[in-house]
């Protein structure tokens, strides 16, 4: 049904969005645009999209679906630009990681029967590098991709059946799907996932500074370090416009945590810290047993 | 030349030792010893060990190298009781994650011409769980094997061929050697090592509080929190002893840690925020050219 898509940049998430679509058996076309042209030719290359758009409005309104692949407050521009020139025959649909603001700016620019439907969407799937060259068609496969859809939207009966056909392609890229409130979407994502992250850069950026210059000291470590780190590689750029859109969440996760650390710190000789590796445990005996049947296949391919 | 060995404690780490011998070519014998009567099957049914020793202390005595693989305080107490029987022609070493304790005992009781020596050491390698049944040949491959010898000690000749001789043993099975002062590995591991561990304890717990009672809401972390999580399904029982012998230097890393998520708080709607990223950018950077050709081994075999 669906059979013409645009993918708005082509960096790791929407490369790899073409790529899995191709794998779970999409024959249509899939049109691309990207703000540097290296990525957009490397994407092609790699059979993600089958052309580059030289006007991207222009390939927005020729297709059905336009995926947004970039950036939040790119997203963000490109709903105002788009709002003006799609209508009640078009989705448009993204993978930002913050969902309040793009679910409000949907409510405002779209979803009425008069203009086109935005699904706000965001998988939870991602690398600690970007770039269309580490596009990766497994990259959802056993992952969650979250919607935070609104029931009460009107949309017109030809978008509605391009969002039942979008959530289709998105499983049949291997992710399951689960639908949350915007809000308590940016407050469950700033725990599970935003939180790992700034996390990782502080713990890196602390060790950059007590053992940075010393390359032996670094390499003692090993597997734990390199894992507790890993996301330490994470550019700024992907970042930043998450840590803007969704600074009270992050914020009082990250103070969760301090108090968390302070306490241990003054429990390191005291019954308390059983309890706390009590509690630690328990999250992930549970969790262990969810994860035997679903790693997902992009966790062997990615860098160490 | 080593032609018999003692393993007291065939958890995961005497039983990888016993496994990753035998791959190296160890063609002696090697007895085992536990406290547990399970832990000890476990190991002999792997081939970890040749035989269940029925007298510890005999065993060690008809042994040539004896290695402690227990808790610390469990080492020192070893420490104590194998200085009434062993003698000039014995090597005891260890695998213990703390040193300045046991380096100290080392020197009170063992490393003179009559005595037998001890040479301090800790193999860069673990799991999340413990356990016989976990044991890996490969455990120690590109791991880094620290010791804490001391130039000053003066041995029997017959020992100082032993210590060459456990040196040779550990590189065959796949670490390199690292020596360091005792004091400043307590330091270094402090922040390697240990504070890697109680802040995934602390994020876990923290985890298990927020998101512990919705499953479904768990999972949606993906591969970046199972990693900053992993480690906190380790037991009390391995980091107990870790935490009392080691408390001022992993305190001053927590607090360091906590300063560092309060700074970063407080940097998320500012150009600071870039300054922290980079830094850690650095940490990985060259951290990962070093990773490529020393990805150890057994980061394939462990659980997820």
């Amino acid at each position: 049904m669906i059979s013409r898509i645009t993918i708005f940049g082509t960096g790791l998430l929407g490369t790899s969005v073409g790529l899995a679509l191709r794998v779970a058996g999409f024959r249509g076309s899939i049109v691309g645009w990207n703000r540097g042209a290296e990525g957009a030719h490397t994407a092609l290359a790699a059979g993600a999209i089958d052309a580059i758009a030289a006007d991207p409005l222009q390939a927005a309104r020729e297709s059905q679906v336009v995926l947004l692949a970039v950036p939040i407050y790119a997203t963000l521009d490109y709903m105002e630009k788009l709002s003006g020139v799609l209508g009640s025959e078009h989705l448009i649909t993204d993978v930002g990681s913050t969902k309040a603001q793009i679910t409000a700016a949907a409510g405002r620019l779209f979803n009425t029967p008069e203009r086109a439907a935005f699904l706000p969407g965001h998988p939870m799937a991602g690398k600690e590098r970007g770039g269309a060259a580490l596009g990766d068609a497994n990259l959802f496969r056993g992952a969650v991709w979250l919607f935070t859809d609104v029931t009460t939207w009107e949309r017109s009966p030809a978008s509605l059946k391009l969002v039942e056909g979008w959530r289709e392609w998105v499983e049949a890229m291997g992710s399951r799907t689960l639908d949350l409130d915007a809000q308590r979407h940016d407050e469950l994502v700033a725990w599970v996932s935003h939180l790992p992250q700034f996390l990782a850069t502080a713990l890196s950026a602390l060790l950059e500074e007590e053992v940075g210059a010393a390359p032996e000291l670094k390499n003692v470590g090993g597997r734990a370090l390199r894992e507790m780190t890993r996301l330490g590689a994470s550019p700024y750029s992907m970042w930043r416009d998450i840590a803007a859109t969704n600074t009270e969440a992050v914020q009082a996760a990250l103070h969760a945590l301090e108090q968390r650390l302070a306490h241990l710190r003054e429990s390191l000789r005291t019954p308390a810290l059983r309890d706390e590796f009590d509690q630690a445990n328990r999250f992930r005996r549970e969790e262990s047993a969810e994860v035997v049947n679903k790693t997902p296949h992009s966790d062997v391919n990615s860098a160490a």
